[in-house]
């Protein structure tokens, strides 16, 4: 008997697994792959739960994977939300719940399409799910944990598919097929302080941030890659906390943001700091302290063989040929890129992390039947 | 019999005056002045306690005013003083205590050599000393009270000697003839808040900040005139306080200080300001509030008469020619020049506002000396 994404999707909905709480969901996931034929292992680290289940043969050439997460973030204020959260109550056609976009619809609909495919037609080759309980928070140990884990005991997949939600409004529009890579950067310029009155007596680091502020935020990175929109940098806060107007502070704080295609790498960038921060020292006389904090490199899969079948499957499903984007912020694609090519695809996104976050239930259906499709397609 | 300028510094400091507390200080003066044959009358406003002394007729063609103030800054934490700051104590030649410099001993000196001065040669003409509370605070109802009360009640100086100390290390280096002006600016630039992934969809305030504070801080205002150093701009602080590196704030908010001289007025320091702020907000597209808080003009008794007077004088008691200097803060001197031309001289400064406070017990003798051959050398 096919399972029904929208039920399991409902299941999950119920497990309160706010990060990086496992609420129940990977024991609910562990129990359905195992009655569907596959093994199951989990595969938990540092307090983390994932899950990792495989039906077919180890290591085999043609191993399908899909990654997910069935942790999700904070309700919030619960007195904003106008439904119970973890209810999964369904009204005109959504359900609503946390994590009912990002990402338990997908998780619920992918183990749906896997465990139906291998009892439809058992394929030549693998098909491997690799579940996290640590995406929305540090994600230390959690797809990485699985990755980790897969490399030490000769686990593969041959290509990946995120089910992140990735379509902005409608259902099939969008596909990544990379991610810009994200830092943050701390600078703190160190001067001396002084009397106002006086400031040749004093070292003023003000003007020297704001120097470097404007360069930073000025200079044009680059105007965009085959892939890739143009990389940004975003001034997030430059702080002083001097409430002395006769007094020049001994040292201020900026923090920048940068979003970076494939023109770039985090080195490159902080290598750009560097000669930036070198030459406002120069200039002002001052100190500057720099910390950098990577979230994550800028990776593409470039368009392809898994593009096309993810493309095809979705036109065939939905009428729509998904565009491939490279924009948003990060995910654990980030990490299964450097183990084989990995493309994100899911349903509409648009609620998620937000107050009465729901998903149209007739995209959970539709979904399952994209993934199905892809395994299909993929193994024939 | 004359007066004791040191007995008379030590009463004063052991009155615990500190701003804007009376604390027996001007009674006591008030006393000793209707004692010496001055006509007293307390100009007391807004709870400021003010002395206004004259000898002579009223409305005199030649009348020597001295201005200065009886409150002192509070005396910080009294663990790190080694004295009593209200206790007088000397030692090693030095008398300890809150007011020491600034300036209970320029206080006691020159009424002292006021009342020795009428009574050993009554001068043709009138001296009249202008004490107030209220130097140290805001300053609202100080010697701008006893100003309005002398144009409401034609009293009048034909020329003023405020005696803050002016000396930077050695008796009788330095003189004021004026001072540079003094305000300060908060710019807030709004923009509009936004995700750091999505720059374009935001406006952020930050870069238009600084090339604000850039094209502020790094404009030359002058190159110093006659009888100014140049003037000078010092940023004090630009705050934003967003803890969340993936948010771009709406609004940013900096300071800055001007010590301005006489090639400028505070006017046209807004005007510049103006063009500033009307550039930036034309290039980024941002808002900008722009608040100023003026603390005084800048202004300048030039070399003449009055500073011959008194450097003669400090010749002769001291065999320093003193330097006629514009530097420092703001003074009392502010309100003064309005009314007639105004010289500001005084002792060493040095630990004026600090713990431990101390003046040369000789130096105060010495003050009342310079004073009393100033009074001599204007009514010869
Ligand atoms: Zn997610
Ligand atoms: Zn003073």
């Amino acid at each position: 008997m096919p399972i029904d994404p929208v039920a399991l999707t409902a299941d999950l909905i119920r497990c309160p697994s706010v990060t990086p709480v496992e609420g129940g969901a990977l024991v609910l996931l562990e129990k359905l792959l195992t009655e569907g034929g596959f093994t199951c292992t989990r595969v938990d680290r540092g307090g983390i739960a994932n899950l990792y289940a495989r039906w077919g043969r180890q290591g085999a050439n043609r191993t399908f994977g899909f990654n997910g997460h069935t942790d999700v973030v904070p309700i919030g204020n619960q007195d904003d939300w106008t439904v119970d959260p973890f209810g999964a109550e369904i009204k005109d056609g959504y359900m609503y719940g946390r994590g009912a976009t990002d990402m338990k619809s997908g998780v619920a609909a992918f183990a749906a399409a896997a465990i139906d495919f291998v009892q439809d037609t058992p394929p030549d080759g693998a098909v491997v799910l690799a579940i996290t309980g640590d995406e929305e928070a540090d994600a230390l140990d959690g797809t990485t944990a699985l990755l980790d884990w897969m490399a030490a005991n000769n686990e593969v997949m041959s290509v990946c598919l995120v089910g992140e939600p990735t379509c902005p409004s409608e259902m099939g529009e969008t596909m990544k097929i990379g991610r810009r890579g994200s830092l943050t950067a701390w600078f703190t310029v160190n001067g001396e302080q002084g009397h106002s009155a006086y400031p040749h007596r004093a070292n003023n680091p003000l003007p020297a941030m704001a120097r470097l502020v404007d360069r930073l935020s000025s200079h044009v990175l680059d105007e965009g890659t085959d892939h890739f929109d143009p990389s940004t940098l975003a001034v997030v806060t430059i702080d002083t906390g001097n409430p002395a107007t006769n007094v020049i502070p001994a040292s201020c704080t900026a923090a920048v943001n940068v979003r970076f295609n494939d023109a770039h790498s985090s080195q490159s960038i902080i290598d750009w700091f560097a000669e930036e921060v070198a030459q406002i020292k120069g200039t002002f006389g001052v100190d500057i302290d720099t910390k950098v904090k990577v979230s994550g490199e800028s990776f593409v899969t470039p368009p392809g063989d898994l593009s096309d079948l993810i493309g095809n499957a979705v036109k065939a499903e939905t009428g729509r040929t998904p565009e491939l984007s490279t924009s948003g912020g990060t995910s654990d694609a980030r990490f299964v890129k450097n183990h084989c090519p990995v493309v994100e695809f899911g349903l509409v996104g648009k609620t998620m992390h937000q107050v009465d976050e729901r998903v149209l239930v007739a995209q959970i259906s539709q979904l399952k039947a994209i993934y199905k499709r892809i395994l299909t397609d993929y193994f024939a």
